[in-house]
């Protein structure tokens, strides 16, 4: 995730230079240089009775924008439910933690409210983990008992068998008499929650958008600028480069742009900063515990980049 | 579903091959035929005072495109509410044998949680075979007891008569004084849950988009693409084979795709993965129950493609 | 409802047949004739120096083809929420019945549980009769004792008075100790949810589209498609007739569809087939009963179209 | 709220006469005389070098449709959240009065049960006028007790006031051994549900779509009407005032549209009939409780609008 | 948030001051002075051979209407989301404090409703200025006792603090017996929406649309206005400056619009009026406890804003 920095034009370019333009330089200057050509060799295509009006490009180049912002949209919203996936976890987590205090009547310093908060926190990061097929071990060790994080470590599904852990929590209240049947049922309900969000998360990262729709527009998109050159030359002439590299950035941007929402989970500028909301998170939760040792919040590299 | 493979040009291909392009390939070369008939027959025509416009074309075309826009979102979001209602399975399973385990005070390797666990797993099979209009009856034999197979194999709706299973196997628990009337209607609200999941693909399955959007797209689409070279040719003359292909891959490859994802339980490649996510339901249950020997995830076949 | 038959073309005409087209197939021939018109008085007109050109006609289709594809998506919205309720109400009868009988202990054929099924399904038939505007005396008759059914015919919202005779079932089972606080609380939760699946389609059923936006749109749409020939004419000639004629086609069945699916409680061909959504609900509830003997489902007729 | 007649002509210009039309017909006839006036001034216009094309008035004229299509969407949507908001209203109620009925055990024709409807019909009448921002008093007096009614009359919340009274009849039930304490939870919740309808109008009406839209996009279509028929003149001559007004009323008509459904609970003939609504909530809920006697439906006035 | 005052042009003028159009006068003004000097050099680029045609501005136009008609889209939806939170948050402590009165048994003007209500009305200004990060220090004092004032004022995360006092506040009524276990879940369930509140609503405030989104368009658009009247000036002459301002003040006011509405928590005119809605929440919570003496609601200011 890029963070909005106030919009000084140098630093503007430096946020730039991190995103997406570098991906599509390179294809502006190849543009450009057919564009160069298509000038050059105008005449010499004319006399041979070959030649193109803008016209086509124009049909085309309406149709391309519609379909064009039909896969912006999916993408778009592919992005946006998985970052209320994780505003949900975070919610969610806390929501938890403050049912675990207050029903079963322990204060936030007792050692078993930290122990089901460790698990919250565990939670985050093998999602975390799992979405961007990193390994999880080391983390899991930092925060969990060694026994179960290494039983964890070689689990296909460890969010799973995390919230498994946090039912035995809440069982292990009920059996000491702390957690009536009706209070145990508010906090299972969320775990339902934490399952919802935890598999939707998989939904995102499992199932790409409809492979199609990605070939055959960035294709598309690709072959149309690299005629329209030609299409522009016997309208506006020696202009030709400036507008033809121009309608190109425009069209080839907002492709690059659906490629990186589309998938949320990587590690690209404009994909979600999983390690800045885990620590949120881990941070949110500790003070709900009144731990006063708070980890730092992430800063944005200077890219203005939250990783 | 197809898999996104890393972009390699000759996988690429490869996938490709799997997939839309060879649906309309045909089409395409007749569409070419056609094109060239246009530019051969140009003078021809001119002379009996026939001639079309590109201008027509520019009017309709994007018309078209507009509305092709509008049942590409139809279809997909048909596509994307089934796959959501697969992942809600996927969670509402997990979340029941959660509970079914931590409720009942069973532990994960309790026969009865064993037999609970393959009823969730026969209603995701149950499920597929349903909505695919195969055959289920070998898939029940291995997972469910005899008798309860065969009484299914009879059924008109399966999945529903399985719900009715998993809830008296609540009510056996219920009346062992195993589960309080509390945490009973906790699953039994997952059972609702489920029952909207079973609704919600049967209705999906049953009832196609508007019969007359598809036709008449379709039709007018394919329509499109063979005037179309007649109105191109007076403008570009000899490179009325090379456009008009060009756009009416566009539109026709949007109308394949669509027509692909209207019916998501289908087997076509852009389809949904239903025996991979089966697979992922067995799977990930039975870990849950501590199952040492879990059986292999799907591999997608050499197009890429999981069935 | 159409039923999507394998497309062989003969029987595709079939359907076809009674659908969409013949609505507008009187239309078309008369926008044919004022083309032909167009072109045999396009030379007269020009010397009294009256001429249209074709490029207002572009501006305003695309304008047109703009708004017809949000009325679309109105109307499409409308059809598929009002399919939705319909799926909601087979999955919440399933579900009560499920609940009737495993949170009271009663078997499936206990005449206790034939009672609470057969109020659930005539409060299916009783909704679509509400909403289609026909009378629902013999299908009462038919599936409740004589008293009730009597009693409902003069009722003036027949669907909320059996919900209260459902109520009346709970609270009997509560007072002979048959169900629990709690078990009555989660029928009654999905008594809830049936009368806002009641109130739901009586929305839809009473509430139109905005009215404007219908007539607004069929009037100019139709007013766009008699003037147009004359715009085509200076450009394309005698190909005048085949091209307007085309393009009306696709506007002005897009138009229809529109209108078609406005009200999707109609008997129109793409209307819902509540006459099969009613069946499939008295069917599946029977069978959870292990009833034998269920009734025939309903087949499409000639014209693939459910009812 | 306009009442969908059957098409016949005559009667369906009297509807028309009450709706949109009138509001934009004067500025039509404005139009025409502007048109009038370009073809009159195109020849002095010309010899002082002064022309305009319909080109700019393309581009222009599909981006404000673009932009037009975005605006009718948002106030569309608006209105359709106020129609289920207020159908809500009518399901919520219902449900809470089944649950009075019979969750209390209580007769449909209990005085309790009488005083409980009164308050839940006194709701919907308190919220339309709280809504139109019209004078309560009379309504309430006639529905409540006269002490009750002078307190709600000097409130500013008075639809929160009355959740507040439901509350206490619910406590009153409680206390006295009538309503156990998960039933009260149930009824409870639909108090919830009450309040998030009564918030959800209040947001409708105090906030409105952002201002720039409505005013950009208002002034924007105002300014292009009367620039283009001096687009058109140079290209259609005669037939500009004909072409001008048509296309005047297509986008002036959509702006109307839009801002009547704006503010969806006004008293233009596009908007909520809020008046039938309070009317059906009451005759339902009076029908429930066995009265006899209900007072008459809303007939549409003669142009077919519902208050 | 503007609020809609009657259409009377001379205060029109006066709000129209106070909102979009002074940020975009400046540029308009330089787009004019462009417009002009295309005119007047348009002679002397034709003598050098170089010229544009509005052809391509044609094609780019309209791409760029429906990629800021996409934009527009995402803005507006997070505008809404913002007020339904806030919508929320109002809807949601009326339900608490009702609860709390009633569940508990407690009056209206009993200390320890106060004491829940300060804390409710406490979380509702602690989020504002949390979302605007201003001081909230000042405020908090005013309405909490000063202990827990102080403890909060160095909090990172204050408003998830004050639902652990709510929650806390339930314990100790649920420990002297005024609170069942099942009322007390009643409550709790609305201290988790409280919770998701919070957590949307810091989401908006946290994580921008896709940076590149802002960025490309914004850009895009400003090149395209520059370039826009030599591409006029061929076709229109002399009318050049006007058209080309008419059409760049459509596009660009639309990119401002957006620009307001990305970040709704903002202070700028078209943002949300949060002040106000604190105050509405404080006033509509103090009305339930009959406190006779409620702060006076917010008016707009003379530019009719509301902050």
């Amino acid at each position: 995730m890029i963070v909005r920095p106030k919009l000084h034009w140098l630093r503007l370019l430096l946020v730039w230079h991190g995103s997406v333009l570098p991906n599509i330089l390179r294809r502006l200057v190849l543009m450009l240089a057919i564009a160069v050509l298509a000038v050059a060799s105008h005449t010499r295509f004319q006399q041979l009775g070959i030649h193109l009006s803008l016209a086509p490009f124009s049909l085309l180049g309406i149709a391309l924008a519609i379909f064009l912002g039909f896969r912006n949209s999916l993408c778009n919203e592919r992005y946006w439910e998985a970052r209320k996936l994780w505003g949900g976890l975070l919610t969610t987590c806390r929501s938890m933690l403050r049912q675990a205090q207050s029903l079963t009547g322990r204060r936030p310093d007792d050692p078993e409210v930290a122990g089901f908060t460790a698990r919250l926190i565990a939670l985050a990061y093998a999602l975390k983990h799992q979405l961007r097929a990193t390994s999880y071990e080391a983390e899991l060790a930092r925060l969990l008992p060694a026994e179960l994080a290494t039983r964890l470590a070689s689990a296909h599904y460890p969010c799973v068998l995390l919230l498994r852990e946090l039912a035995d929590w809440l069982s292990r209240q009920h059996r000491d008499g702390r957690l009536s049947d009706i209070s145990r049922q508010s906090i299972d309900t969320n775990l339902n929650r934490l399952s919802e969000i935890i598999g939707g998360c998989e939904r995102i990262a499992g199932t790409p958008i409809p492979y199609a729709y990605s070939v055959l527009l960035h294709r598309t998109v690709y072959l149309y600028c690299l005629l329209l050159p030609f299409g522009l030359v016997g309208d506006i002439g020696l202009l030709t480069p400036l507008i033809s590299v121009f309608i190109s950035y425009t069209f080839m941007a907002l492709d690059a742009i659906a490629g990186e929402l589309e998938e949320p989970f990587g590690i690209e500028p404009n994909d979600l900063p999983l390690d800045a909301l885990c620590l949120t998170i881990e941070r949110s939760l500790l003070e709900m515990n009144d731990v006063a040792d708070l980890p730092a919040p992430m800063q944005p590299n200077r890219y203005h980049i939250l990783s």
